[in-house]
């Protein structure tokens, strides 16, 4: 088990400048494109909520789909996409949140969770955290409980966990 | 079987004007919210892969990744997403196409087929088929072998099935 994830990590892509000059970008898809490796980190992912007790995944757009979608199907439970502004056809809640340049609004469909119910923010990346916040307290608002957060990939050195308020974070991998 | 299936097919919502007035949406999130419909839809699309011999499930985004990623993992397969313009940070290739007022690109990293592989482009839903054929037209050009088109819902009414390439075209749902 420990050489396929080893494999998934040594497939990650560094790019250079993306998705602006001076920054390195880790690219996921070689992971995602070899089966091994894909399995492998659903797989993992899943085998850290074991013990854990909660109804749905909800994946961030647009990667937090790929790793939320699998990891829901895997765990037999439901999928909740949390979408960029105006992409949900139904009744939305909707959170602004800041980047480093402007803002940005994601939402949820107001009718996607119900009081009480409990649930993973699934997402390829942690970096400053502040999307995943956002995706928090969405879950929050709408009288749902947020069980843990969790990345397929953890960039330490921006310390994007300590401005998240759930008390779980987990991450597969950490840079 | 067949009941879990109707049950997801009873849970797709119909909302009227989105995305623009006149258009009746069809909602697939709350079937990807309810676990047993989700599953059920996911295991009834693999299902009908059984026999195909193939190497890639392709999602393209977003909903499409919600959909090809929970099958790619099913099936135990890798994974490609096809997205929007500028969104992949590797080395891409693209394809215009009309929409109903303007055009739209989609992109696919370069590498992510080798010459001979065969690949599935899934997504939720076939409306005019304008972008699935795009899709099959990046798998083609970077030498794959489209084995078959998958969509969880297709809009018959819309002919998108005649605009395709592909030989293969399966929907789970047809209205």
């Amino acid at each position: 088990m420990e050489n396929s994830l080893d494999k998934a990590i040594s497939l990650i892509r560094d790019v250079r400048n993306y998705p602006k000059e001076g920054i390195i970008f880790k690219d996921i898809t070689p992971v995602l494109q070899d089966h091994e490796a894909f399995s492998m980190v659903i797989d993992s992912m899943a085998a850290k909520l074991k013990h854990m007790d909660f109804d749905y995944i909800a994946g961030i757009e647009a990667r937090g789909f790929i790793i939320g979608s699998a990891l829901a199907y895997k765990t037999g439970k439901g999928f909740i996409p949390i979408r960029k502004k105006g992409k949900l056809p139904y009744v939305t809640i909707s959170k602004e949140y800041a980047l480093e340049y402007g803002n940005a609004t994601i939402e949820m469909h107001a009718d996607a969770i119900r009081k009480g119910e409990s649930v993973i923010i699934a997402d390829d990346l942690l970096a400053t955290g502040g999307t995943a916040n956002a995706a928090s307290e969405l879950v929050t608002e709408a009288g749902g409980i947020v069980r843990c957060m969790m990345f397929m990939i953890e960039l330490e050195f921006l310390k994007g966990r300590e401005q998240l308020s759930s008390n779980e974070i987990i991450s597969l991998l950490k840079y």
